[in-house]
């Protein structure tokens, strides 16, 4: 292997590593440090953030791709591997290393803070946090350039797209969803949804989220399952960690909880391994990401065929809260349609409304026609105006999640593309395997993860997400098949 | 403050940051991780070490020092700082980065192999592991210069101490443990040990480790307690996690290991908060940490005292087990003296044989006059020698230390160290606190917390090990006072 080659591969290993070390002490933050741990934690974050800031934009970097991008001899997979390489050194290069820094350790500070503010219903001790990350967020972005700050962000987590773009799916989605929720609300046969608020042991409910992952192919010889505050997946390939919190009074947050974040897990655990250092060998983009938990969450976790093979062990797992439901009101029960405070524990139609409300919120911090003070009063408004609810306090308000204090602002809308790629990748599964809800029925689900793996997992960002969307579906992505698939199962549950 | 003095202290204050992250990934390794992820850790430490190498020894960093140096105006805390930043910057400059990173890559490896090869008795799948963590170590020793590698080695571990100086004080207790093993193994009044492998449940033995822990002033928001193949001690001041393992039929190990760690633990989280980041603010060295583990163990924890207050609440955990032994019994099980085959269970007095056994080796290793494949025989010929005891299989006998694995060589002896230093501090301690007999066996243990922190951890590095026994004993460190402890209790014990 000529010297270049070995030298630009040696340096984006090394960067690669050390996101890794990056994403296991968030995850040691979010599960095991001991309270006090926060400021050298803080440290710790951003002395790292500031060698890897530091590593990243060496002249020895820049230098490595250039000779790269001068080579006509690179494969496929080499030139999306430079193409990478350049995005993230471009980027790199416009931000000061002092800032990266500063904001790292505002970032540690401001979780911290977070973890115990929510509890406590505590947004005066959180805002002076929140006002420092968004205050270095927004230079983040002017550092970034561009015309639109939000753009600038969002090209971070989902390259390619843009917010204007974003308004327009958006748009679309509201002109489908709206008047679904509304002929939902208005049916005459509602579920019954006060089941899932029976008493569910955590012991039961951890056993039986640890069978259905094993069906779905997450090794636990390359995981852990853990409980934090927020729940997450961090980590790649051989050591991919997921964690849930279990409510004793509501079944649905860790049972589709863990789903959901094992759908990110087989995500990591199916890359290639030979590539998962490289630029290119990581994951897609945070839309593509979330497709995948949100496909096994709802399109495989809470269809009919599903519940037909689950629905006995769980049963059997709950007697004294489930003996008198049958499958067919579990099922709608955990379809409820309803709008509610809580995203994470949002049904799958209102969700997307939730996820609206975000996304404005953050538009209007970063055009700074908001201050983060203002943002309690902001969001109670915006949950009545979308979704008809006002939260009773900021715990189930503005504090709900962890995402904002950890910096990941523009950021929210991927989980929207989450779903509506999960809905375009589901049609194509469809047409390649007619017998999918058979096979779920049984409880087979290797064979999603395994389609997954070859038609997604595999390729990591070789391919940019629009790009993959058109190879996966044949199409770019829109709201269709999401609005489609919605539309269909609802009025079906809802008999409408 | 002067730009010099800043500078200094942020390159110091970085470099200390990712120690702290080193602490926490093998922490994590040994505690957490999932059993495939060892690949991806090494790759991780590898490319931390590195980077911290290139760190440490930038031009930038030997600037700074030397900009230090040539100033008059500094304190004695920050001409201890630049003494000990001096001392790591004259030993990082000499090691070679590809030398660095590769060692850090095979001890990641070398310790992943050994947590399975030991409980499989399986030296051969770990033997080319050791063979390269020992040639590897062989090239740093050289790198470092210097006319002994051991010494080149051990002054890491144990600044100002030499292999010479060793071998005097080990001569010193040959001379005098030898006849008291032998005086104590035919004394006619032997304790009856086989109490302590009765039935001790692990939760019982946890709630009661915490307890003392707890009574000795560990602090539970900036600590943890896990479970651990070999247990251990990490991190430093708000974030110190200690590890023990439960053997339900054999009581010392985690209730005397805990007692160990926690002693450890309360050192690291006794230094100064003002000065934790800085080049002096750690700990002092390895053989005056282990003396105040083995202080907490051995001279608190395994004394008549301790368990006037303690037997009570021990016997109420484990009715079962200890009904019928009074306390008297109990004292004398938990001090036998005993030639054994493991380290870590091993009491006070045979201890010191164990740690000669491992000096030796090690020496040999390093003069290259023993080879890592030859080291199972040699080993059991040691333990014959000096023990009279011969293990049975690898696992208890050159497989039972995770150290070398970890490229801990010349770290050994530090322990017998930390048992010198432990007795000539309780000396002093005596003097200061003449009823301190009265208050262990009334379970107050923090006025002993409190004396160590006084005298011994708020320095963290502020002085030589040798100069710090100067100046807390008042005399140079010796073997005297530990043996003098030795003689004293077990003539008594035994009634000899």
């Amino acid at each position: 292997m000529p010297d270049d080659r070995k030298l630009f591969y040696s340096m984006a290993g090394t960067l690669h590593d050390l996101a890794e070390i990056q994403g296991l002490l968030e995850w040691d933050q979010q599960v095991m440090m001991p309270r006090r741990g926060a400021e050298q934690r803080a440290n710790q974050m951003a002395s790292l953030a500031g060698l890897m800031h530091q590593k990243a934009t060496s002249p020895e970097a820049g230098d490595a791709i250039l000779k790269m991008e001068n080579r006509d001899d690179l494969t496929a997979d080499e030139r999306a591997d430079v193409r990478e390489a350049r995005r993230a050194y471009d980027r790199a290069v416009k931000l000061p290393g002092e800032l990266v820094q500063a904001r790292a350790k505002a970032v540690a500070m401001a979780q911290s803070v977070w973890e115990e503010a929510r509890p406590h219903n505590d947004f005066p001790t959180f805002k002076p946090h929140l006002e420092e990350v968004v205050k270095l967020t927004r230079e983040t972005a002017d550092a970034l350039g561009g015309e639109n700050r939000y753009d600038s962000l969002l090209e971070e987590f989902e390259p390619g797209m843009t917010e204007e773009h974003l308004q327009g799916l958006f748009k679309e989605i509201k002109t489908r969803l709206v008047p679904l929720i509304e002929a939902v609300r208005g049916a005459p046969g509602q579920p019954d949804a006060s089941i899932l608020r029976r008493s569910f042991p955590k012991g039961g409910q951890e056993a039986f989220c640890r069978s259905v992952v094993a069906d779905m192919g997450y090794n636990m010889e390359a995981g852990r399952l853990d409980v934090s505050a927020h729940p997450f997946t961090i980590g790649t390939l051989a050591d991919v960690r997921i964690t849930t919190r279990y409510l004793e009074d509501f079944l649905p947050t860790a049972l589709f909880g863990v789903i959901h974040e094992a759908g990110h897990a087989l995500y990591e655990q199916g890359l290639a391994h030979e590539r998962y250092r490289n630029p290119s060998g990581g994951s897609c983009s945070l839309g593509i990401h979330e497709s995948q938990s949100r496909f096994w969450e709802n399109m495989v976790g809470r269809s009919r065929s599903f519940w037909r093979h689950y629905y006995g062990p769980l049963k059997k797992q709950f007697p004294d809260a489930l003996g008198d439901v049958n499958e067919d009101a579990f099922y709608r029960a955990v379809n409820t349609v309803k709008p509610s405070l809580i995203r994470v524990e949002a049904d799958e139609a209102t969700y997307n409304l939730h996820i609206l409300v975000r996304f404005e919120l953050e538009s209007a911090l970063l055009r700074g026609s908001l201050e983060a003070a203002d943002l309690p009063e902001a969001w109670n408004t915006k949950m009545q105006s979308y979704l008809g609810v006002t939260p009773p306090d900021d715990r189930d308000g503005v504090l709900q999640d962890i995402h904002w204090s950890a910096g990941l602002i523009g950021y929210f809308p991927t989980y929207t593309l989450g779903n509506l790629f999960a809905a375009q990748f589901m049609e194509t599964l469809r047409k390649d395997m007619p017998d999918l809800d058979d096979r779920v029925g049984r409880g087979e689900l290797l064979p999603i993860r395994d389609w997954l793996r070859e038609n997604i997992h595999q390729h990591g960002r070789r391919y940019l997400p629009g790009d993959l969307c058109i190879k996966v579906t044949g199409k770019p992505l829109s709201a269709s098949a999401s609005m489609d698939y919605l539309e269909l199962k609802y009025r079906a549950l809802y008999g409408l």
